[in-house]
């Protein structure tokens, strides 16, 4: 008998002497990281309120309980009977049986009607029909990203249940090394910004943490045919951990697949969702533009079914001598601050991935409260000695400015900007500033992605700002739902009905112009020197929106492309005005990063300064060393630390 | 056409093309890291005499000549021929003829004779019969190492020329990768005295350097297994490049043959022949204290087949990207600071070995004059802020004193020593301060291996210093033969004959009285109050060594084991005196090391402190940066750092 097996064995023996008399245990099974307990008493054990609670904390370890299939009522009773526990107003949209597990999947609109005050309604579908309820929400904008991976996995379920039951044993195998040591090994993402990819090791276990490309330098990718990477073999690393979906941190995410890795990938559920949008556009950009991309579609599909979702604050163990917690980073929707505790109390470590120190309108600011924190990765973006941002209010004065002239002008306001995260912060200034009459009602135009990020945004309410997510949940409050948003899905003809119509605001991607509609809005409005192009995000060297931005005042038609049009002379003249309008920026500036590290509780140890070039690392490195004494670097890629 | 075989193909055009047209080439071949050129003229070859010497200079190869086998006399005529021309001192012992590569090796008692002045001698050899001759020293005093290691390579000599070819494609592989990068890989003696192991790596080649034990923490080897060593694959490793013969840099080399590894090791002669005795004693150690041996004899023949033997100063190429030359390190017989010279004038980066800074008796000091060198890898046994040793003069006069005083006593003095490079360096005193009458002449018997290494020694004059090598060609001036010298052939009958008779001297391993006939000898002279023990090496905390150095007087018989006997109570009584002289450490003391790197030639702009103890590196680290400004680190195990 395996070592895992007698493992079970044995938790079944606890599970049942701890459990009173009335209530069996069929099996116990690893799933990813839980411990699922069938039983033949479903009922009986939700009767009892915290035994699920009370076990877990007996046995340190995440606690599913299902009911045994032997014991479920038919679907089509228990579909009756479930509608009749839970309120109307809850909103259902769906239930979804699955017999080999005995759970249903309920998408509701409100799922908190759902689960009902700490779980109650959730205890008395159990209590009635048996089966093992699970909320998801109903989307309150359309996303077919989220619809196509939730009916993906639904498919997918029979090999995700396998995957989830290797990797559960993966986790709970036995330990073998009596050496201890904790190593980080830097396989991009050193004294630059792209292609972050860490190695968090052990003498048990191998983590990567990220696997992004390098957005303008294609060749550039993450050593990972480094010996210390998968030189020794895809199934030499245990887990995936992804800080964000930002291409620069998940592109190569898809790869590792096809280089035969086939472990789990740790990520919040809107990463997931969002990773899978990022990167399938990320191939067609690549398709488009020529390239021959380095995996295909089929490889997404691969990680997202790979993934397994954890919760902000979720402890979990992903291997034997590794647990594993996130944070809201403040970033972008599901950005997470990784905290791994190595050992029983060992050492531990915390990545930043990217992070955003204060609060936003769309998020809260990043977490920096840990138990313990021995070592920091922290991402070093705007950690310059000079890189400090204007306050976010200014900006956002500077915005309704700059609308309200451009209004007055009789001309449109064409915002380029990433369809995740920062369209969504720019249309809640928006809305909220429409509301409150500081500007004009008028039409706001969402082209390329912004509409399907937004509504991916709507889906996770939870990893939004407190005071948002509490709008959301009110359907006439929802900022997104606001009348002026218009979704752009007519193609060339609307942009042209558009163009041709009244006063608009228009967001479009690509954020730097190096592509996507916002082309043929630059064909369409560039020439009229009443509209505006603002930009609110940073502009990359050696891209158009640097360009424009500095002051470019025609552009050859092949820059445009084919949206874009042109005079027939092969250029395109751009008459309208162009501001800038900074503060914006997902990423905390130099005050934000100090003030990270300053008020982080527990102080770390040790510091290292990642994701920045290479001046921006070693300001921040040195700061950090001289002001508050700590022992930091400024790692070069390929490099090795080891602590302890 | 592999690339390599249109390599020599276009090598060979060239060297036709150079070559008067009276001498053909029939092939050229790789062989190891020299370029071998078969002719059907090989006299005529000789005849120009720099002909060679040219060749290799336009080539930047290191060239040797072969007759092609077609055109050899036969190897009576031959034999008949090369007598004549060798002169009679020369003292020829044995002449081996290979007809397989036109080869004949010449043993002989005085090889520079063979040679002649600037290799005239050479090269009329070749002129009259055609063969290439290779000239190798008879020991002056018999060395079964030697000459078990010559048979053995004669037997093996199928295998070693494929073994030599294969070594040599990969070396002139073509380069398959356009980055650039110096890496240092840390598997063991970082903050730590023992299992010497780095790996030096660049994008094309990764060079294991050193792989030796830990004495007195067997569990503690190296990270051979850890990603970066040979987790990515034993064929992933190019070269294996060998320091010196101390088991702490040698013991695991066989091992790595069990591993998998089928490469080259480099080192001098002299160490292949000391790792090839030291690692068998190893073995027979292990295989006496009851510790499974990690590998078996046959391992240590791989070892010994697979070396490539350098001289200093030899610039050869190892891979395609790296050139290793090796120069005196003054620490034991063979031992070298390795300079790696990478890329086409990219980046060098010297690894001091173990090394000793001002001359001794039997070494000159280590070489540290180098064309350039941007990263040094220093030994730290002796960094420590007080590790400053007693002058070796004043150690002498000490040493002296004690014999005196002994002598005046009555009583016999036992020193218990290393058997290589410790043992000689004592020999060298006392045969001086016998001649010279400061000590009384007696018999000075050697026990355990000191013979042997001593024997190895003689074999290998030009590693010695310029003084002695001069002696020891000179056969009446040879120190090591003195007649006072007596090797113990005769066992426990001869050891017992020694302590009942007169007044002596004896020198016996292990040199920390942890085993081997010094046990013996602490049976036999340890009662008797009128004999002394002195201590000339260090003594590691744990061993027997120690505690008699600290005042034990009281031995249980199970710690001297089966050779010392006992007064039947089950201890021994310790009555001798004990004394402790210090000052003849193969290691420079802190201010050698302070030295070397203040006096090296180019200074280099980093160091990593390692081989010393946890307070030794980063002592000696810090004091390097402040005094000489220079970027210093005390790694640790496990790390890497990359230079670029
Ligand atoms: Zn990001
Ligand atoms: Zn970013
Ligand atoms: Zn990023
Ligand atoms: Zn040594
Ligand atoms: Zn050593």
């Amino acid at each position: 008998m395996s070592t895992v097996e007698q493992q079970l064995d044995d938790l079944q023996a606890e599970i049942t002497s701890e459990l009173p008399s009335d209530i069996s245990v069929s099996s116990v099974k690893y799933e990813g990281p839980e411990l699922v307990v069938y039983t033949r008493d479903p009922k009986e054990f939700a009767q009892q309120g915290d035994l699920i609670r009370k076990l877990a904390s007996k046995l340190r370890k995440r606690i599913t309980v299902r009911p045994d299939p032997s014991v479920l009522s038919r679907p089509n009773e228990a579909r009756e009977e479930i509608m009749n526990v839970i309120p109307d107003e809850a909103g259902v949209t769906d239930l979804d049986f699955h017999a080999d597990t005995g759970e249903v999947v309920i998408e509701a609109e409100k799922p908190g009607m759902v689960i009902g005050r700490h779980g109650s309604t959730l205890r008395d579908i159990t209590k009635n029909v048996g089966w093992t309820p699970e909320v998801v929400r109903t989307p309150p904008i359309e996303s077919s990203t989220v619809s196509n991976v939730r009916s993906f996995l639904k498919q997918e379920r029979d090999e995700r249940r396998d995957i989830l039951e290797k990797v559960g044993r993966q986790i709970h195998r036995e330990e073998m090394s009596d050496d201890e040591y904790v190593r980080i090994s830097t396989l991009g993402c050193c004294r630059e910004v792209g292609r972050a990819a860490f190695i968090l090791s052990t003498p048990e276990t191998r983590i990567l943490i990220d696997c992004g490309d390098k957005p303008g330098a294609e060749g550039e990718v993450p050593y990972l045919h480094a010996p210390e990477a998968f030189g020794a073999g895809p199934e030499t690393i245990d887990a995936v951990v992804l800080t964000h979906a930002h291409l620069d941190h998940s592109a190569f995410i898809p790869l590792l697949f096809k280089y035969g890795y086939d472990g789990p990938i740790y990520c919040t559920e809107p990463t997931r969702d969002l990773m899978g949008l990022l990167t399938l556009d990320y191939l067609d950009v690549a398709a488009k533009e020529g390239r021959t991309p380095p995996y295909d579609s089929e490889m997404v599909r691969e990680a997202i079914k790979h993934c397994i979702p954890l919760e902000y604050g979720d402890v979990t163990d992903i291997a034997p001598d590794v647990k594993l917690t996130f944070h809201n980073a403040g970033h972008i929707l599901g950005s997470a601050v990784s905290h791994f505790h190595i050992g029983d109390g060992l050492y531990n470590v915390c990545f930043s991935g990217d992070i955003h120190y204060d609060d936003t309108r769309l998020f809260n600011g990043a977490v920096n409260d840990f138990p313990r924190v021995e070592t920091l990765v922290l991402e070093s973006t705007y950690g310059g000695r000079n890189d400090y941002q204007t306050d976010q209010e200014d900006s956002e004065e500077k915005l309704k400015e700059v609308i309200n002239e451009t209004y007055e002008k009789g001309g449109k306001v064409v915002i380029p900007a990433f369809a995740v995260g920062r369209s969504q912060e720019i249309m809640l200034v928006i809305e909220e500033a429409m509301r409150n009459g500081e500007i004009p009602s008028m039409p706001v135009h969402l082209d390329g992605m912004i509409w399907e990020a937004t509504a991916i945004h709507t889906t996770y309410p939870e990893y939004l700002r407190d005071e948002l997510r509490d709008r959301i949940f009110h359907e006439d409050e929802n900022p997104f739902l606001a009348e002026e948003f218009n979704h752009i899905d007519g193609g060339e003809e609307e942009r042209q009905d558009v163009a041709d119509g009244d006063q608009c605001i228009i967001l479009s991607t690509s954020g730097m112009v190096t592509g996507g509609p916002i082309m043929s809005w630059l064909g369409h409005i560039g020439p009229d020197p009443e509209s505006t192009m603002v930009f609110v995000g940073y502009q990359a060297q050696g891209t158009l929106g640097r360009r424009i931005q500095n002051g470019w005042d025609e552009i050859p038609t092949s820059e445009v492309g084919a949206m874009g049009g042109g005079n027939g002379r092969g250029t395109l003249a751009l008459n309208l005005d162009v501001e800038t309008v900074d503060g914006f920026s997902g990423h905390a500036d130099r005050a934000g990063l100090e003030n990270f590290v300053k008020t982080m509780n527990p102080r770390p140890e040790k510091v290292l300064c990642v994701h920045g070039d290479e001046r921006s690392t070693q300001d921040l490195s040195s700061a950090l060393y001289h002001d508050y004494n700590m022992r930091t670097f400024a790692p070069k890629n390929l490099e090795t630390f080891r602590f302890l």
